[in-house]
């Protein structure tokens, strides 16, 4: 445990309130949490009170809180050059351009870096355009892709609506089976009826006119709604069908989070361009991208691509991603958060689910879960505001931090997190239910 | 000078050409130099050539390169807590909050910040939209404002026309009494025209439908056109007269550029939101923002903004702007660059146009500096893209960075920059003048 200076949680909550204006908020609402310090799975105060971080904060810590090579790297780097223009050549830069190619699909040859995921995905929107002269750009209505103009209105979540100032964006309905759009009965009926909707939108927009389909590949803050297996190969036949191009939004998912370094991996597609962000370096310094295959790069060889931005390839940036990466391999990571997911993690979150009345589904893969809690079973009501509060309030009365959103609790442990730490996790979710939702049946 | 173990320029430059896709480019045109650490003004590569940094990069490293007090700061902070999510209150993120509305007018109450000034003038635009209800917002067509959505096509220069994708965007002619859009003959006549212009697309656009004015407050790689003395003031009437937000664009200028904190302290104006990045913290780690006054804060108290991202407020960012504005203020740097660009840059600036006829006209203030390059003195005509890659290049040969656009030569060197550096950088400039275009005039 750390001392800080006799640093109260009180007085940097207080510089908070009143100096910083904050995301997503009513801003008097605001009852900030003070964080000093962390390591691993672990965050402390700045009193000392411990932690155990299951939201990977905004799903993005997957080397955890604090890894000490990642951490020696940025310092490192520090000591030598902070920052350079990107039309400059930098050892970090291009390292951490090849480690991210090294992890890509066959046929990616080049790294677009950006500030974050929103960016990644405005630059991925605009090379799509230029590519293919079209302009519209179809993406899910459960889908969130960054808050700047065109990727808040790409993204499809109600956060869209009072900020829709952008042109060319159009939005289908993805597959979701627990509140089906479809009136499926069951996962390849949903597949197939979300393919055939996103078939008829592509064909009443113009087939002609689609620039690109921009989808996450598992849609993260929207609930964690793993596609149906065959659903992603689906799209790609669409989009190859109507010469548009496949943008896989990686941000949330990419670099370990489902148990592999790309999520898509798991659907056996292999998209026309990546955007990520979060995980490729845990969001230890801000850094996003575009990883570009070699028939865009050749699009844009003596073409001037009509992008660019200030930090793009920040020197720390890139050696964050640097140690991150080459942590994450040499500790097995991706693998670990495989297994735990499959073995400990997967089953447990099962095993409240059948516990608890008000968890209508558990779904997830990988460390990337979501609960759907609900007020009645049979009807699928979302639980109310009320219960969501008290559940996020009981998770903190015992330490637990993870991501709730609506009705939801998202379960997202950083890719180095212990079995241990799984059902440390497991037992204060479980006492948060039962506070709220009175005794658990079963065993 | 630092050895680098060996690395060679080409290693980098070879790694940085196979792996990295620049911005604002065209592919395989590229021949990035290599830089693997500086000092203050200077740059070194990886074999030890010194460059004289006079660029500023991207205008951006105020506090010159690797200030030891910036870096330790970094380092410090890395050590303790890298990253945080934008929810959680932290010391770092307040203090960096505090530091920057204390240099602000008065009024001004919380910074949002965000990961460069792109998001910046999207949240900026975002809440002038949601403050007033209105849709449009005007700016001018010799401005930049970044390379997201809304903010490319706020933007002015040319490189909005491949990126028109978001709509309520109107532009107008701002003040550039060298190239007039007024046929105007002095700067009296300039200001008093550029206004009424600006009044005429008001009132044609609708004076109840525009939420906000934006403007640099002195147009940067538009060619650092510093404003006729009255002109922002004009501006400022005509933004509440017809109950217009005006928002300060300072991403380049704010924070000792021009010799005061913010630059339009200059001009004797207060605008209704401060849009920042760069300057604040050298972009030693990515970050912007803006600085929100009271009734703005106010309106958002109950009301929740729609706008927010990963990365807001990041820790090691908040941490690099404490120690930026702690050693200017300290070590005077704003004091520094309002004296050595009023006593030596500027004059000496101006000497070098009095002896080469390719300097059309000398223009800035401060340490933000341009020399618009004319083939011909008399019809103003600029000189070819033949002879501006010729001075770039032959700057770069005497080891002397700029920043180049199209005819134009500006010079922003950092503001701890000293006078014998300006000499040294006024010989480098008037020899590679001489060897583009000849002997030069006079003495």
């Amino acid at each position: 445990m750390k001392q800080f200076d006799g640093i109260t949680n009180q007085h940097v909550r207080e510089l908070d309130k009143r100096h910083v204006f904050h995301s997503w908020s009513a801003q008097a609402k605001l009852d900030p949490l003070a964080f000093a310090s962390g390591a691993g799975c672990l965050l402390w105060d700045y009193e000392g009170r411990e932690y155990l971080d299951f939201s990977s904060q905004l799903i993005n810590t997957n080397v955890g809180h604090q890894h000490p090579r990642v951490v020696r790297a940025i310092q490192e780097q520090a000591a030598q050059l902070c920052t350079i223009a990107p039309a400059a050549a930098n050892l970090a830069r291009g390292e951490a351009a090849q480690r991210i190619l090294a992890r890509a699909p066959r046929g990616f040859e080049k790294v677009f870096f950006t500030n974050g995921g929103a960016d990644a995905n405005e630059n991925a929107i605009r090379m799509a355009r230029q590519v293919t002269g079209r302009d519209k750009v179809l993406s899910a209505y459960r889908s969130y892709h960054g808050n700047t103009g065109a990727a808040i209105v790409a993204t499809g979540d109600p956060r869209r609506v009072p900020n829709e100032y952008a042109r060319g964006h159009v939005h289908f309905f993805n597959p979701y089976l627990y509140r089906s759009e479809f009136h499926a009965r069951d996962e390849d009926e949903e597949c197939e009826r979300a393919l055939r909707h996103l078939r008829r939108v592509i064909e009443c927009e113009g087939g002609g006119a689609i620039a690109a389909i921009l989808l996450e590949s598992v849609p993260g803050t929207a609930g964690v709604l793993v596609p149906p297996r065959d659903y992603l190969k689906g799209v790609r036949a669409l989009a190859d069908e109507f010469g548009a191009l496949l943008i896989m939004d990686e941000v949330m998912v990419g670099f370990g989070r489902t148990g592999a370094w790309f999520a898509f991996e798991h659907f056996d597609v292999t998209p026309d361009l990546i955007t990520f962000a979060k995980g490729v370096n845990s969001g230890y310094v801000p850094a996003g991208g575009v990883i570009v295959p070699e028939r865009i790069c050749a699009y844009f060889a003596e073409r001037v691509f009509p992008g660019g931005l200030t930090y793009s390839g920040h020197p720390l940036a890139m050696a964050a991603i640097v140690a991150t990466l080459d942590a994450m391999q040499e500790e097995d990571m991706v693998g670990n958060a495989q297994r735990i997911g499959r073995d400990v993690l997967g089953p447990g979150l099962r095993a409240l689910g059948a516990r608890h009345a008000a968890i209508g589904e558990v779904r997830g893969m990988g460390l990337f879960w979501a609960l759907e809690l609900v007020a009645n079973a049979d009807t699928r009501a979302p639980i109310s505001a009320t219960h969501a509060a008290a559940i996020k309030a009981e998770c903190l009365a015992r330490g637990l931090l993870a991501f709730f959103v609506e009705n939801r609790v998202h379960v997202a442990p950083p890719c180095l997190v212990t079995a241990q730490q799984v059902d440390d996790a497991l037992s204060r979710l479980d006492d948060a239910f039962t506070a709220v939702f009175g005794s658990a049946t079963g065993a």
